[in-house]
């Protein structure tokens, strides 16, 4: 019989790995609590339970050869009971570390990774809470250690009456908080690292990514950076991958700064502040650019990496330029349409894919799907982006096609 | 609800396009006799039955929003009934010539679309083979008019001894065949042409094919033919297309040769001979290689056909040479495992792909698999690709790397 990989977590980043696993002849098992996540239309078997249900995910478990996560917030106690019985990459370990800002800035100054400086706030001190912020340093972030993501459980400070406000609503005394100074940001870019168990360890191209209210909005690859800051990036990105012991997907989120930050941790290279953001260990949204512009997606760095088939470092199939754009559930609600119409793509010949992850219920800030394009230069790319994704907001556009 | 597609046939053919499909959001129901086909592992719904089960057909159409198949050996009289009901890429009226040697090759004749020289002979006529071959011409080749395929049902003649045996087989007296001169081949080609409901029709570039046992072997692109000979051969692709009036993907097969050959239906362009030697209305093995080569996959396609997303001319990703190799069951065989080794991939860095289809029961001419690579000269990809292939097959180099 094949073997049967184990998924936790059937949103898109699970589907795109199914697809990678399938060409090897597996079978795919996915557990989620929502029977209409995307890859549970796909799997050859599908669980659905609660991300605490032990007894479920231990029945999950059993059925599998090995298993990966999709989705970063399942209780990594409860991760170290079952990978006991199974196979889980990346391990339990590291998923502890990366899933807990506090834990994971401890390990950034325990190793001496360059990092941004920080300070934790415990909701038990959230009476001292707004002077130590005040004695930190404005301006600075405050986010939530557990749970966040696409800019969730952040707060921007930058005068005392923000601090007040954020004092008052008592967000504080409820879970525990890290601060972090605010840097002046040159450039963010991102960094996929992959190890197998059988020693191998690559990297992929170094990403740039460009946000939009906290949320991934295009990544370009190559990054507009200096050579020797991109080797710099990957070494760093490399020793991170072996200092968490990671067996699977590394990703390592960066800032770059041209002004020298608070931080004595931040590394320099020419010029260029580097510190680590954060990391995610799994495929990441910044990595979907890589489904066309290398010869090895993530996704099937990750399913080789499950399988025990050799690794091979991934390489740009072209010198082009290559960009990938989000598609949020606001360009779905401006279609009004369950599926995305997309005949606006006659007008677009270098957008050369779209992938929409069959979400029923379209959010507007909802990750609904991506789209790569590619251009002679970095301006190109990022205006090709901006205007195929406009055209499919723009009813005008849309009836004047019709 | 999303919108499902149905694929008549759960082989890998269906595999890959359901990966394709699967990026649109889209749900796959697959029909297939056989439970353990491939894509029953990782359809949305999976319909079992014969092929001649007209009510499970029908219910299985019911079922689908829209249809499409990768085997061509369904009675195309059935489906002519079923496609009433719900639409089905391409139609039946396609299917019913190309399924037919005797009905193409007279649909060849009749839109003077260039081919070798043929006859027909029916079984009624059997008890005058002997002469109606002398006369015809040896060499030639006797085939099976409906359901042959990789050689099966297909005899070369090149003496009368040749002749006198197949009529002594009784195979003559059975079913209808087909007689075709024998052509001194100096290459095979293929061409697949796209073609949508919305008037939009894009040819991928021509591919070049080895075959080995009448089984492709290797697929290379760029095919070794000068630029006047691959632009008519494109062209008399899109003419085939069109005649045939296919929506869907249209694989054409063709023969070429620097000889003048005896039919007079052969199209001549400096030197070089073509004749169309068979059509299939679906993707086809030679085009694997465009999941590597080209920007848009033969599966992306016919997805995007289906789902009326626009298509776009597929364009190679890089002026390499890319050559597609097959991997049958005698690999499996040789190997004595149930899964693929994929250890030698470490010694060969320009393999960039392997897929496996994941069909459980390893025969010696099965396709089981296929794998990409790529190389400067076409020489050289063709060399790595017989030496991976060779890799995964001797038993000293397995052992010689644990």
């Amino acid at each position: 019989v094949s073997r049967r990989i184990g998924i936790l977590g059937g949103g898109q980043l699970g589907l795109m790995l199914s697809e990678s696993l399938m060409r090897f002849g597996v079978e795919i098992a996915v557990y989620d609590p929502d029977a209409q996540a995307p890859l549970c239309k796909h799997a050859t078997s599908v669980f659905n339970g609660a991300w605490s249900d032990e007894e479920k995910l231990s029945a999950f478990f059993e059925e599998c050869d090995r298993l990966t996560y999709e989705f970063e917030n399942v209780e990594s106690e409860l991760l170290f009971r079952l990978e006991k019985k199974k196979d889980l990459m990346p391990g339990a370990s590291v998923l502890r570390i990366t899933q807990h800002r506090g834990l994971e800035k401890g390990f950034l100054s325990a190793q001496k990774l360059p990092h941004v400086q920080f300070a934790i706030l415990n909701k038990e001190d959230a009476e001292n809470a707004r002077t130590a912020i005040v004695d930190f340093g404005l301006p600075c972030l405050a986010k939530t250690t557990f749970g966040g993501y696409d800019g969730k459980g952040q707060y921007m400070l930058t005068s005392e009456s923000d601090v007040q406000e954020l004092v008052d609503s008592n967000a504080l005394t409820k879970v525990q908080h890290v601060l972090e100074e605010a840097i002046d940001i040159a450039i963010e870019v991102s960094c996929i690292v992959a190890r197998s168990r059988n020693g191998e360890e690559v990297a992929f191209p170094i990403f740039e990514n460009q946000h939009h209210d906290h949320i991934l909005d295009l990544t370009l690859v190559p990054a507009r950076i200096p050579h020797s800051v991109a080797s710099e990036i990957e070494s760093i990105a490399r020793t991170a991958a072996r200092d968490l012991n990671v067996f699977g997907l590394l990703t390592v989120e960066f800032f770059l700064s041209r002004k020298k930050p608070r931080s004595a941790a931040a590394r320099e290279v020419d010029g260029w502040y580097i510190m680590i953001n954060e990391f995610a260990p799994r495929p990441h949204n910044s990595g979907h650019v890589t489904m066309k512009a290398c010869d090895l997606s993530q996704f099937d760095m990750l399913a080789r990496i499950l399988l025990d088939v050799p690794l091979k470092k991934p390489q740009l199939v072209s010198d082009q330029v290559f960009c990938m754009g989000n598609l949020l559930g606001d360009v779905w609600i401006a279609q009004g349409k369950q599926e995305l119409d997309l005949s606006t793509l006659n007008d677009f010949p270098d957008v050369i894919d779209v992938v929409s992850y069959g979400k029923k219920d379209a959010r507007s800030k909802r990750k609904m799907g991506h789209f790569v394009c590619r251009a002679e230069t970095h301006n190109k790319a990022i205006d090709t982006a901006h205007k195929f994704r406009n055209s499919l907001k723009t009813k005008q556009y849309l009836h004047s096609k019709l």
